[in-house]
């Protein structure tokens, strides 16, 4: 099954590296795109006129976070992430998937589902693909993902590569299967539903994982598994061996990578969305992004330093602050502070992707990310 | 010395009730005007823009805070508190008095000053009047208040009225001294001070407090030491008396008071300025204010609830979410909801000052307080 009111159309190529439009119910999002994270439904401190000021068009929100807290059905008698949280724009949900089984000892994973132990109440819960794809249809994301067996010990963990290997292939069969499940579990003809490709760090098993998934027609696919330990060459590799065999018209995204340079990898190789908390968690955390760097505003130096933290940065944290103030605020832990240092990093990656955009457009991708490359290994 | 830039006008009387305007060297503040609390240079996770959205005109912020972090020195690097921080609009600091002596046994109050060990670093301080007005000046608020002695455990823990009166009679006897000194150490002609009134629940005190503060020449002045427990009803009778004598033309303050029916009391005697951090304590608490009495939004039966806090609010926050959202917003611990829910209530507060200025000037008021005064009373 495929949804209506989706289209993903490419607008330009260069190299692997596309421009694209994903067009939903809710909105059109140009690609490639970052999606801020708003885990409970909100991105901490910042509201929707705030994301759609500095560029937000697509925004991610955790399944299972909801799930618990305050349950979909609160959701969808709002009508939806839309009605609910007033982001009209379009919405993506996780698979909760990742979130469930990352409970560790509260969570047993069988080929029925994941039973754990719900943090609202204590109550044991089963989340089948079933009830995956249920609660993802309350929510009303415009894009939801299939729930997938993300197990990131499987291969960290094992005593050989062999035994390793073992492991993620088990894995990625009972992702593929729970994913027929999701797409047979399909009630909403106007939610599109993505594939998820597991496999680890092995090359072959993404490729055979990809395949297998793409023959379920997804309305996309995902690359779920990986920013857990590999190096990013290799993961920039395992990335591009699975889009061998995903649909080239298909929309790709890669889940909860990344770092600004692993975002321009993952572009060279054709990826379309992103997600990360990394942004808005350094921003409350006092890291900020600057054109020319890292920039740590906790640090002496800028006690008294009046200039914006980065005077290359359009973002009203820049047009109306000064480093000091900044650090000042962070420094008391002020939520004013969060605010303002989120704005400035979600605009640093909102603007990176809409530079990358521009690149491809002009067939320029390469001296592109090479420059930026050399401007982001600055740090101060 | 009265400083120069500052005009006060008074547009309309209706009975002792006052319409005016306090001209000020960074813009004009229409009164009676109510200033959000920016204890550190912020009030919490509101940015100036946001703030001028809502209709805020003057800001207050705390002198004992922002002299131990970050620092006056630091402040006037960056251009005093407006450049600092941004709200180039204008700004009124405390004394730091009521600060200082509210640090109870780390603070030793002597007829120099007050001597007390500094949360930054632990080393002894000693305020001194000189010492308060130079770090009022170095801040560089349009208007600073002079150093008072505010002892609220003077008249509350005495043994007997008389032995209550002796003590709040030292204690106004100091502050005058105190008034005298800081007006001779001002150094700034462009900045405006305030005397202080004191003379707890005595309303001869307070009118010979008044009088003596008055011979000062201060800018303006200011009721302290209440809200500590008398009632209502003496509180306004004690503000009025006071005014008896202080020159009617010079604007008049009621420190850190109070809820929306005070501050219709008070405005009913004559007083033209507010604080308080009701407003933005009780939002992040989910208590709203309402045209139709209080809101508990954590409550239950909010749960699925689409309705805004307040149908009849202009707010940014009415405008764009609903209770549902708050609410859960705000059970999360998010710091969005704190946001919104401060955004709603001030612009509550704002917006109550606004009417009760047209109702003056209309000459309604006695009318406007009578009914606005039964909407508060509802509650849900």
């Amino acid at each position: 099954m495929r949804a209506d009111g989706f289209a993903f159309a490419i607008d330009a190529r260069d190299g692997a590296a596309r421009a694209g439009r994903l067009a939903t119910p809710h909105g059109v999002v140009p690609t490639p795109a970052f999606m801020p994270v708003a885990t409970l439904g909100a991105v901490r401190g910042l509201e929707p006129a705030t994301l759609a000021a500095i560029g937000a068009k697509i925004l991610l929100a955790n399944t299972y976070h909801l799930h618990e807290r305050p349950g979909e059905e609160v959701v969808a008698a709002l009508g939806g992430l839309h009605g609910f949280t007033g982001w009209r724009g379009p919405w993506l949900t996780d698979s909760g998937g990742y979130q469930v089984t990352s409970l560790g000892d509260r969570a047993v994973v069988g080929e029925d589902g994941v039973a754990f132990a719900s943090t609202r109440d204590g109550a044991k819960r089963l989340l089948t693909p079933e009830r995956a794809v249920a609660i993802l249809e309350a929510l009303g994301a415009d894009v939801a993902m299939a729930l997938d067996e993300c197990r990131p010990t499987a291969w960290l963990g094992a005593a050989t590569d062999a035994e390793s290997q073992r492991r993620t292939e088990a894995t990625l069969a009972r992702t593929l299967r729970w994913a027929a499940r999701c797409q047979a579990a399909r009630r909403r003809k106007d939610r599109a539903l993505f594939g998820i490709v597991q496999g680890g760090v092995f090359a072959d098993l993404r490729r055979r994982s990809a395949r297998d998934t793409a023959a379920l027609a997804f309305d996309g696919y995902a690359h779920g598994g990986l920013g857990l330990g590999e190096a990013a060459a290799q993961r920039a590799d395992l990335v591009a061996a699975a889009q061998e065999c995903l649909p080239p018209a298909a929309p790709r995204y890669l889940m909860g990578i990344g770092r600004p340079a692993d975002l321009l990898d993952a572009i060279e190789v054709g990826v379309d969305l992103f997600d990360c908390v990394l942004p808005t968690r350094n921003g409350r955390h006092g890291v900020l992004y600057t054109s020319e760097g890292m920039l740590r505003i906790r640090n002496a130096r800028f006690r008294t330093d009046p200039a914006p933290v980065d005077p290359a940065c359009d973002c009203p944290t820049c047009a109306a602050h000064g480093r000091a103030y900044l650090r000042h605020l962070l420094q008391e832990n002020e939520i004013l502070g969060m605010r303002l240092a989120s704005i400035h990093n979600l605009r640093f990656y909102l603007r990176l992707l809409e530079d990358a955009r521009t690149a491809i457009a002009a067939g320029s991708f390469a001296a592109f990310a090479r420059d930026a490359r050399r401007r982001l290994t600055g740090d101060s």
